[in-house]
């Protein structure tokens, strides 16, 4: 059962998906999006695949070729291939996601200081981890501290995950926020209002490039402009030895009627933010900074599949 | 009659005004929109107060009141006010507009490449002016003259002025285009996809600094991050010497509803680009480089308002 992210925040409906390939459909068609979510959803889809006798290496071909950018389904099927009782193992990448999400929102809480007025893009909060969040989970953690004062909400088109699901998300949290138009992030920090940029990631190169949401490369540039720190959290399973630049991650193109169905439209889902622009990034483990080559963690997990 | 650029592209219907308080309502709703042609209707919504017997310093003060970021507005009522007879005066500003239009499409298109791929934001077309346009007019006499190759256009949320009618009148002037959301302008510079980036300019400031729409300023820092030459092409109507510097131009603050009407918003309609990221703002009477204080036209005219 997904809660459809699609319908949110007017409805809150539930997917049910019965096979692997219903699994894939939900991601594909974003009804469950974030990279650790994905990857949570791919597990949950490999185990229902093993539970109905399915060929597993053709689900796991399904599942991985719902979305190209997020490392994170690659990484899930890896965790999940060979294991003897699949849905036990599902529960338990589930629970380790949310798990690491608490650890890496309480280190990146730590570079906040008080009174931070945060911008965030997109939505990096439990609906994209499968509970508490990313970057959203470092402002949860922040928030508790008493250091986070406002946060302002890029809307994110064009599926406006920022304005539709991070504004719920901080509503729920009770968390004050301002949803604002992606191209004023800008004009904000000219104006002093924003003191930190946190993001989460889709996919982080052994160099420390990272691949998100489309416009994060944008505010990067533009914080680097400002002397903002740009913070990207992400647990390790969004971490990608085996990919060495972010030249080489693929970027998925969607539908360019997401933008416009009346005129010719490019729509590029994500964009690669260079190391260089990148103050640190927060994992579970900790706070690694530049050059990432040596402080990003080396995961035999990751390395090995 | 105004054609409603608020039903463009689906419809093209006309707003029928018959007093000044109907004009300035449909420059304050933004049936009309667009610094020259906002200047463009309060001359008409002038001549048909005076038309009709109306108080004049009135109708010029309900005129002036519609929109407050744009100087064309008091440019234009500047213009109108004590002339013998209204009705000519206003069509004569409306044809030295689209004159002074034409002019500066030349001197722009002069600053463009062969092949060049420009970014345009919002909507600086001929829509915005009373006919060719001023960033959209240069593109027209760049295309003319075979050195345009394509126009990325920004969709310019939240109204989508750029998906809506700046995609609509390349489409009418058979200029290859391709729609892309805000964000994304950053990552197609980073590609190497986009040469120049043209805007208009809703005022200019004695020292260059220019209000435009939100995200021209983000725009022109990306331009510079990325070595791009980032151009404003506006009419002498548009410069305001009597404003210092950007920070004195005041910033309309739109209905938070055009951004979400569900969670707490802002939704600041222009921003303010230092003139340190101008490479250059084009007049009709020419190209002027910085510093701004000495290149830019003296107006007497204007000065003298």
């Amino acid at each position: 059962m997904l809660l459809d992210q699609r319908r949110l925040p007017d409805e809150e409906v539930e997917v049910e998906c019965r096979s692997a390939a219903e699994v894939a459909e939900a991601i594909r068609s974003m009804a469950v999006r974030g990279a650790p979510a994905i990857g949570i959803a791919a597990a949950y889809g490999y185990a229902l695949a093993a539970a109905r006798g399915e060929d597993l290496e053709a689900a796991a071909g399904v599942l991985l070729a719902s979305r190209p950018t997020a490392v994170n389904l690659a990484w899930a099927l890896g965790e999940m291939r060979g294991v003897t009782d699949p849905v036990s193992r599902a529960r338990e990448i589930h629970a380790e996601e949310v798990e690491r999400c608490r650890r890496m929102g309480e280190h990146a809480a730590d570079l906040l200081a008080p009174g931070a007025s945060a911008l965030t893009h997109c939505n990096a909060g439990g609906l994209a981890t499968g509970g508490y969040g990313t970057a959203v989970g470092a402002l949860r953690a922040a928030f508790a501290r008493r250091v986070l004062r406002h946060v302002f909400v890029d809307e994110t088109r064009p599926l406006l995950q920022g304005s539709r699901l991070t504004a719920w998300e901080l509503e729920r949290a009770g968390i004050p926020h301002t949803v604002i138009a992606d191209a004023a992030a800008g004009s904000l920090m000219a104006q002093g209002e924003v003191t930190h940029v946190l993001t989460g990631a889709d996919r982080v190169a052994a160099n420390g490039d990272t691949a998100n949401k489309i416009g994060t490369y944008a505010l990067a540039v533009l914080a680097a402009h400002h002397g903002i720190p740009f913070y990207v959290v992400a647990p390790t399973s969004t971490l990608d030895p085996a990919t060495p630049t972010g030249a080489d991650i693929p970027i998925e193109e969607r539908d360019a009627a997401e933008i416009t169905d009346r005129f010719p439209a490019r729509n590029p889902a994500f964009d690669v933010t260079p190391a260089s622009l990148i103050t640190a990034i927060v994992t579970e483990i900790g706070v690694h900074r530049p050059p990432y080559e040596g402080s990003l963690p080396r995961l035999s997990t990751v390395a090995s599949r």
